[in-house]
Protein backbone atom coordinates (compact mmCIF):
# COMPACT_ATOMS: atom_id res chain seq x y z
CA UNK A 1 0.00 0.00 0.00
CA UNK A 2 1.04 3.77 -0.79
CA UNK A 3 1.79 5.78 2.02
CA UNK A 4 -0.46 8.67 1.68
CA UNK A 5 -3.92 10.28 2.08
CA UNK A 6 -5.83 10.73 -0.96
CA UNK A 7 -9.10 12.53 0.11
CA UNK A 8 -9.97 13.81 4.05
CA UNK A 9 -14.30 13.38 4.27
CA UNK A 10 -15.37 15.57 7.35
CA UNK A 11 -19.22 14.25 8.29
CA UNK A 12 -21.19 17.15 8.59
CA UNK A 13 -24.54 18.63 9.84
CA UNK A 14 -24.82 22.45 8.65
CA UNK A 15 -22.98 21.84 5.44
CA UNK A 16 -23.62 26.03 4.91
CA UNK A 17 -22.26 26.93 8.27
CA UNK A 18 -19.11 24.77 8.52
CA UNK A 19 -18.27 25.58 4.47
CA UNK A 20 -18.40 28.84 5.78
CA UNK A 21 -16.06 28.79 8.61
CA UNK A 22 -13.17 27.15 5.60
CA UNK A 23 -14.09 29.71 2.69
CA UNK A 24 -13.69 32.60 5.86
CA UNK A 25 -10.19 31.63 5.64
CA UNK A 26 -10.06 32.28 2.20
CA UNK A 27 -9.45 28.33 1.40
CA UNK A 28 -10.81 27.91 -2.85
CA UNK A 29 -13.68 25.40 -3.29
CA UNK A 30 -13.75 23.44 -6.32
CA UNK A 31 -16.87 23.40 -8.23
CA UNK A 32 -19.04 19.93 -7.07
CA UNK A 33 -22.42 18.50 -7.18
CA UNK A 34 -24.80 19.74 -4.62
CA UNK A 35 -24.23 18.62 -1.46
CA UNK A 36 -20.42 18.78 -1.23
CA UNK A 37 -17.77 20.83 -0.49
CA UNK A 38 -14.29 20.07 -1.65
CA UNK A 39 -10.94 22.35 -1.10
CA UNK A 40 -7.90 20.83 -3.38
CA UNK A 41 -4.60 20.87 -1.02
CA UNK A 42 -1.20 19.75 -2.04
CA UNK A 43 -1.81 16.32 -3.54
CA UNK A 44 -5.06 15.36 -1.71
CA UNK A 45 -8.34 16.97 -1.04
CA UNK A 46 -10.75 17.84 1.76
CA UNK A 47 -14.46 17.20 1.57
CA UNK A 48 -17.30 18.27 3.53
CA UNK A 49 -20.14 15.93 3.32
CA UNK A 50 -23.40 14.90 4.89
CA UNK A 51 -22.86 12.77 8.16
CA UNK A 52 -25.75 11.04 7.55
CA UNK A 53 -24.93 10.15 4.04
CA UNK A 54 -21.48 9.51 4.76
CA UNK A 55 -22.84 7.00 8.15
CA UNK A 56 -25.57 5.50 5.12
CA UNK A 57 -22.36 4.92 3.09
CA UNK A 58 -20.20 3.10 5.16
CA UNK A 59 -23.22 1.57 6.60
CA UNK A 60 -23.02 2.22 10.04
CA UNK A 61 -24.84 4.35 12.55
CA UNK A 62 -24.08 8.00 12.61
CA UNK A 63 -23.10 7.49 16.12
CA UNK A 64 -20.36 5.06 15.29
CA UNK A 65 -18.71 7.69 12.98
CA UNK A 66 -17.05 9.56 15.77
CA UNK A 67 -15.21 6.60 17.19
CA UNK A 68 -11.96 6.99 15.71
CA UNK A 69 -10.15 10.38 16.51
CA UNK A 70 -8.57 12.03 14.60
CA UNK A 71 -6.97 16.28 14.75
CA UNK A 72 -5.67 17.69 11.56
CA UNK A 73 -2.72 20.26 12.41
CA UNK A 74 -1.69 22.90 10.04
CA UNK A 75 2.04 24.24 10.29
CA UNK A 76 3.00 27.76 10.23
CA UNK A 77 6.57 28.90 9.36
CA UNK A 78 7.01 31.55 12.35
CA UNK A 79 5.88 31.16 15.99
CA UNK A 80 4.12 34.61 15.71
CA UNK A 81 1.75 33.11 13.15
CA UNK A 82 0.06 30.93 15.64
CA UNK A 83 -2.07 33.40 17.65
CA UNK A 84 -3.40 36.02 14.30
CA UNK A 85 -4.34 32.54 12.98
CA UNK A 86 -5.86 31.65 16.31
CA UNK A 87 -7.86 35.25 15.73
CA UNK A 88 -8.91 34.26 12.29
CA UNK A 89 -10.20 30.99 12.79
CA UNK A 90 -12.43 31.97 15.62
CA UNK A 91 -13.67 35.30 13.82
CA UNK A 92 -14.90 32.58 11.27
CA UNK A 93 -16.85 30.16 13.50
CA UNK A 94 -14.15 28.06 15.31
CA UNK A 95 -14.34 27.04 18.91
CA UNK A 96 -10.92 27.86 20.03
CA UNK A 97 -10.21 24.84 22.65
CA UNK A 98 -6.98 26.26 23.96
CA UNK A 99 -5.01 29.51 23.27
CA UNK A 100 -1.66 29.80 22.10
CA UNK A 101 0.47 28.67 24.19
CA UNK A 102 4.51 27.09 24.91
CA UNK A 103 4.56 23.25 24.74
CA UNK A 104 7.33 21.35 27.27
CA UNK A 105 8.94 20.19 23.68
CA UNK A 106 9.77 23.29 22.39
CA UNK A 107 6.61 24.27 19.87
CA UNK A 108 3.81 26.65 20.43
CA UNK A 109 0.21 25.71 19.67
CA UNK A 110 -3.34 26.45 19.77
CA UNK A 111 -6.16 23.75 19.19
CA UNK A 112 -9.27 25.15 17.42
CA UNK A 113 -12.34 23.51 16.29
CA UNK A 114 -14.24 24.19 13.48
CA UNK A 115 -18.27 24.48 13.54
CA UNK A 116 -19.12 20.96 13.60
CA UNK A 117 -16.18 19.95 16.42
CA UNK A 118 -13.47 18.89 14.01
CA UNK A 119 -10.29 19.29 15.96
CA UNK A 120 -7.08 21.24 14.22
CA UNK A 121 -3.77 22.15 16.00
CA UNK A 122 -2.41 25.19 14.73
CA UNK A 123 1.64 24.39 15.24
CA UNK A 124 4.63 26.22 15.37
CA UNK A 125 7.47 22.93 15.55
CA UNK A 126 10.68 25.01 15.21
CA UNK A 127 12.26 21.51 14.69
CA UNK A 128 10.30 20.63 12.02
CA UNK A 129 10.55 23.71 9.44
CA UNK A 130 8.30 23.23 7.00
CA UNK A 131 9.80 23.52 2.85
CA UNK A 132 9.75 26.37 1.01
CA UNK A 133 6.26 25.84 -1.06
CA UNK A 134 4.41 24.27 2.72
CA UNK A 135 5.17 20.71 2.83
CA UNK A 136 5.71 19.03 6.00
CA UNK A 137 7.97 15.95 7.01
CA UNK A 138 8.68 15.05 10.49
CA UNK A 139 12.16 15.62 10.17
CA UNK A 140 11.70 18.71 8.85
CA UNK A 141 13.31 20.92 5.55
CA UNK A 142 16.45 22.76 6.22
CA UNK A 143 17.61 24.07 9.32
CA UNK A 144 15.73 23.93 12.65
CA UNK A 145 14.57 27.29 13.76
CA UNK B 1 -4.45 30.51 5.84
CA UNK B 2 -2.17 28.51 3.44
CA UNK B 3 -4.90 25.44 2.27
CA UNK B 4 -3.14 22.32 3.20
CA UNK B 5 -2.54 19.96 6.43
CA UNK B 6 0.64 19.51 7.72
CA UNK B 7 -0.16 16.41 10.28
CA UNK B 8 -3.00 13.78 11.04
CA UNK B 9 -2.97 12.60 14.51
CA UNK B 10 -4.90 9.67 15.03
CA UNK B 11 -5.67 9.31 19.38
CA UNK B 12 -5.01 5.66 20.04
CA UNK B 13 -5.59 3.51 23.14
CA UNK B 14 -3.40 0.86 22.23
CA UNK B 15 -0.16 1.59 20.37
CA UNK B 16 1.26 -1.31 19.35
CA UNK B 17 -1.56 -2.88 17.97
CA UNK B 18 -2.72 -0.12 16.29
CA UNK B 19 0.98 0.62 14.73
CA UNK B 20 1.41 -3.22 13.93
CA UNK B 21 -2.22 -2.61 11.15
CA UNK B 22 0.11 0.46 9.54
CA UNK B 23 3.25 -1.67 10.13
CA UNK B 24 1.72 -4.51 8.12
CA UNK B 25 0.71 -2.34 5.43
CA UNK B 26 4.27 -1.66 4.63
CA UNK B 27 4.20 1.73 5.63
CA UNK B 28 7.82 2.75 7.21
CA UNK B 29 7.78 4.58 10.45
CA UNK B 30 10.11 7.52 11.14
CA UNK B 31 12.46 8.00 14.19
CA UNK B 32 10.11 8.69 17.37
CA UNK B 33 10.36 9.67 21.12
CA UNK B 34 9.00 6.91 22.88
CA UNK B 35 5.20 7.02 22.80
CA UNK B 36 4.38 8.12 19.50
CA UNK B 37 4.48 6.61 15.79
CA UNK B 38 5.04 8.15 13.20
CA UNK B 39 4.65 7.70 8.92
CA UNK B 40 5.81 10.18 6.79
CA UNK B 41 3.38 11.12 3.80
CA UNK B 42 4.38 13.18 0.81
CA UNK B 43 3.87 16.86 2.55
CA UNK B 44 2.07 15.09 5.56
CA UNK B 45 2.70 13.47 7.95
CA UNK B 46 0.10 11.06 10.13
CA UNK B 47 1.10 10.57 13.78
CA UNK B 48 -0.09 8.00 16.44
CA UNK B 49 -1.04 8.88 19.72
CA UNK B 50 -2.30 8.44 22.98
CA UNK B 51 -5.42 9.34 23.19
CA UNK B 52 -5.61 10.04 26.84
CA UNK B 53 -2.71 12.16 25.76
CA UNK B 54 -4.21 13.96 22.94
CA UNK B 55 -7.33 14.63 25.12
CA UNK B 56 -5.18 15.90 27.91
CA UNK B 57 -3.31 18.70 24.97
CA UNK B 58 -6.82 19.42 24.11
CA UNK B 59 -7.93 20.21 27.60
CA UNK B 60 -11.33 18.48 26.87
CA UNK B 61 -11.98 14.99 27.74
CA UNK B 62 -11.71 11.84 26.00
CA UNK B 63 -15.29 11.54 24.95
CA UNK B 64 -15.28 14.52 23.31
CA UNK B 65 -12.73 13.39 21.04
CA UNK B 66 -14.65 11.73 18.78
CA UNK B 67 -17.35 14.40 18.11
CA UNK B 68 -15.81 15.40 14.61
CA UNK B 69 -16.50 12.81 12.15
CA UNK B 70 -13.62 12.15 9.26
CA UNK B 71 -12.42 9.75 7.01
CA UNK B 72 -9.13 9.26 5.17
CA UNK B 73 -9.67 8.11 1.54
CA UNK B 74 -6.78 5.89 0.07
CA UNK B 75 -7.20 6.14 -4.10
CA UNK B 76 -6.12 3.48 -6.47
CA UNK B 77 -5.35 3.23 -9.51
CA UNK B 78 -7.27 0.57 -11.14
CA UNK B 79 -10.61 -0.67 -10.09
CA UNK B 80 -9.05 -4.52 -9.52
CA UNK B 81 -6.58 -3.00 -6.81
CA UNK B 82 -9.63 -2.16 -3.98
CA UNK B 83 -10.64 -5.99 -3.40
CA UNK B 84 -6.92 -7.16 -2.53
CA UNK B 85 -6.27 -4.25 -0.52
CA UNK B 86 -9.31 -4.67 1.70
CA UNK B 87 -7.76 -8.26 2.07
CA UNK B 88 -4.73 -6.90 3.19
CA UNK B 89 -6.23 -4.50 5.47
CA UNK B 90 -8.06 -7.06 6.95
CA UNK B 91 -4.89 -9.61 7.17
CA UNK B 92 -3.67 -6.45 8.72
CA UNK B 93 -6.39 -6.51 11.71
CA UNK B 94 -8.38 -4.04 9.78
CA UNK B 95 -12.20 -4.18 10.29
CA UNK B 96 -14.10 -4.41 6.84
CA UNK B 97 -17.23 -2.47 7.27
CA UNK B 98 -18.50 -2.23 3.35
CA UNK B 99 -16.67 -5.05 1.06
CA UNK B 100 -15.69 -3.62 -2.39
CA UNK B 101 -18.58 -2.58 -4.38
CA UNK B 102 -19.52 -0.35 -7.46
CA UNK B 103 -20.95 2.97 -5.76
CA UNK B 104 -24.05 4.74 -7.86
CA UNK B 105 -21.34 7.69 -9.53
CA UNK B 106 -19.07 5.14 -11.18
CA UNK B 107 -16.11 4.55 -8.27
CA UNK B 108 -15.50 1.51 -6.66
CA UNK B 109 -15.14 1.34 -3.35
CA UNK B 110 -14.64 -0.35 0.19
CA UNK B 111 -14.28 1.70 3.89
CA UNK B 112 -11.92 -0.30 6.41
CA UNK B 113 -11.60 0.95 10.23
CA UNK B 114 -8.16 0.66 11.45
CA UNK B 115 -7.96 -0.92 15.15
CA UNK B 116 -8.84 2.00 17.01
CA UNK B 117 -11.80 2.68 14.52
CA UNK B 118 -10.39 5.70 12.42
CA UNK B 119 -11.96 4.89 8.94
CA UNK B 120 -10.13 4.58 5.61
CA UNK B 121 -12.02 4.84 2.50
CA UNK B 122 -10.46 2.28 -0.51
CA UNK B 123 -11.36 4.17 -3.41
CA UNK B 124 -10.75 3.71 -7.05
CA UNK B 125 -12.19 6.71 -8.84
CA UNK B 126 -12.27 6.68 -12.53
CA UNK B 127 -13.26 10.55 -13.34
CA UNK B 128 -10.14 11.40 -11.11
CA UNK B 129 -7.20 9.46 -11.77
CA UNK B 130 -4.24 10.27 -9.89
CA UNK B 131 -0.73 12.05 -10.80
CA UNK B 132 2.44 9.22 -11.79
CA UNK B 133 3.49 9.65 -8.02
CA UNK B 134 -0.49 8.85 -6.09
CA UNK B 135 -1.67 12.91 -5.87
CA UNK B 136 -4.78 13.33 -5.47
CA UNK B 137 -7.22 16.20 -6.45
CA UNK B 138 -10.79 16.54 -7.49
CA UNK B 139 -10.59 17.18 -11.11
CA UNK B 140 -8.01 14.15 -11.32
CA UNK B 141 -4.52 14.32 -13.26
CA UNK B 142 -4.68 13.37 -17.31
CA UNK B 143 -7.39 11.75 -19.03
CA UNK B 144 -10.33 9.65 -17.04
CA UNK B 145 -10.39 6.28 -17.20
Amino acid sequence: MEQRISLITLGVRDMARCAAFYDALGWQREETPDGMVVYDLPGQSLGLYSLESLANDLGIPADRLGHGAMTLSHNVRDKADVAPLVERMRAAGGEVLREAHDIFWGGHIAYVADPEGHVWEICWNPFAPLSPDGAFRWTGYGDPA
